[in-house]
């Protein structure tokens, strides 16, 4: 009884901001009030055909769920618009849903700077402990406690569920996908920051949000995570060779290394000519969502 | 030999904003000056990977092209960001060129208040007679005059070309397409503003970029264009049943009925569900280029 009045709560709090039809399934935003993030929190969730009644004989399936994590900057809309990654998803019956990436609102502190690396829209997917931040940038208890069960209660889903992003987003989904490898059936990413307590965005980020001891950092690395997994859960990565920020800050060679020292395969995929943009996720967001689905038992 | 120099002169003037690999193509952005539009004009062009050489065995094709219409307040970025028209343009090796909305510039005049119906992003595809929009507002010209030669003489591609667009640039696709049958094989359109003389957004815009003698109008109103076509190019129309523009502004069924009149087939599909947005588009797109690709021989 308590699990459903929890489960009703949940639903009554989801508002419908928009809803669109695409590719005959259901692309909709919804805010709801984050209890770890101390603030409204809206995110968009793509049902496919299967999920809304609307498909074949019009018999509702629930289906499976690719979680995805969007990079620095970007909002729930950034993927929904351009990755191209709807119709794949319309045609092997499994909903995306895509989380905004970080707290918003008036009260929420910010950079200081404004810069776009850090605070509004770069909560680096991690439960900060430093004032003032830890009041709202909790991203990570958010994700698995929040907005997951929100989704599962409120929707057409299983609990079948896969997770991926794109570079902050990327090692969201790595360091997430990594320490919870009992929820997601499968993880990937695109341009993963792979080893953030060793780059310029991670280091920032980092010392602002977790403070200066960085022992306390390596729960949010996916290369010191990778070393000790003991669930080997499928990972693919595809990286452009010519993004910016390749050595930089998104370094997978380091992860490819500890990888290997934990006999852990993962799929890494170099793709010449191809940069950090949007273009580079769409012209291999099908992969992707392929490699998901044959974890997810959707094909 | 004249046609040499001015062809060299062509290629000289693009110059190249921008640069990414998309499906193993390249899309790019130039800008390059109007003398009909009296400044400076920016297009995007995506090239399939047989344009740039990146294709089987490295072999460089001249491929055919669909130059793509935008709607109010877009520019030339929109419809490569979102419509995912770029796979199947890589896999059936076809360019696309989307030019921008309208002249731009500090001496370019805009709507007096700033809206998004007229002025700067709306400049309709017509040819000015008014002042202050004559000087600059030449669109229709630009597009046939200045636009398909530069990208003619610059690119590999064939002088095989058809044209399409969204609302404001259905409109122009149909008005372009209907009046230059020799130039585009086929015609195709997203939410087209069907009959403008008889709409708020036509009437408005018409009546400041063309003045009060409403004769001069037809000849940029699709309606009325297709009564007399004698060479029927084929036409291809979606049309979301729940587009919010669709009784007011669009009206598609005064362009039905007007092609009846002159026993013009047109395939006019009502999608029941969908908006006016790019949701809408990208749910289709695959199904323009591959309808436009049968009558340009590219498969």
């Amino acid at each position: 009884m308590s699990n459903e009045s929890s489960t009703s709560k949940q639903i009554e709090e989801l508002k419908r901001v928009s809803q669109t039809l695409a590719f005959n399934g259901t692309l909709s935003q919804y805010s709801h009030y984050s209890q770890h993030n101390n603030c409204d929190m809206r995110f968009a969730i793509y049902l496919p055909p299967h999920a809304t009644g609307a498909g074949i004989e019009g018999k509702l399936e629930n289906v499976p769920v690719i979680y995805w994590l969007s990079g620095l900057s970007c909002t729930d809309e950034n993927f929904m618009q351009k990755a191209g990654a709807l119709k794949m998803a319309a045609q092997l019956g499994i909903a995306i849903v895509a989380p905004d990436t970080s707290p918003r609102g008036e009260d929420v502190p910010d950079d200081p700077d404004k810069a776009y690396d850090f605070g509004l829209g770069a909560g680096f997917y991690l439960n900060a402990t430093q004032p003032p931040f830890d009041r709202n940038y909790q991203m990570y208890d958010y994700i698995l406690k929040e907005l997951i069960p929100a989704v599962e209660a409120s929707f057409a889903v299983s609990s079948k569920k896969a997770i991926s992003g794109h570079s902050m987003g990327g090692h969201g989904a790595l360091t997430i996908g990594l320490r919870n490898p009992e929820v997601f059936t499968s993880i990937s990413a695109f341009s993963p920051i792979c080893n953030p307590v060793e780059c310029p965005w991670g280091i920032k980020a980092f010392t602002h949000y977790l403070g200066d001891n960085t022992d306390t950092w390596t729960m949010y690395d996916a290369s010191h995570l990778i070393k000790k997994a003991n669930i080997k859960t499928p990972i693919l990565i595809d990286q452009g060779a010519d993004d910016s920020f390749l050595k930089s800050e998104l370094k997978p060679e380091s992860l490819l290394k500890a990888a290997l020292i934990n006999d852990y395969t993962i799929q890494l995929n170099m793709r010449p000519g191809y940069d950090h943009s949007y273009y580079f996720i769409s012209s291999f967001i099908e992969e992707h969502i392929v490699f998901h689905a044959q974890f997810l038992q959707a094909v």
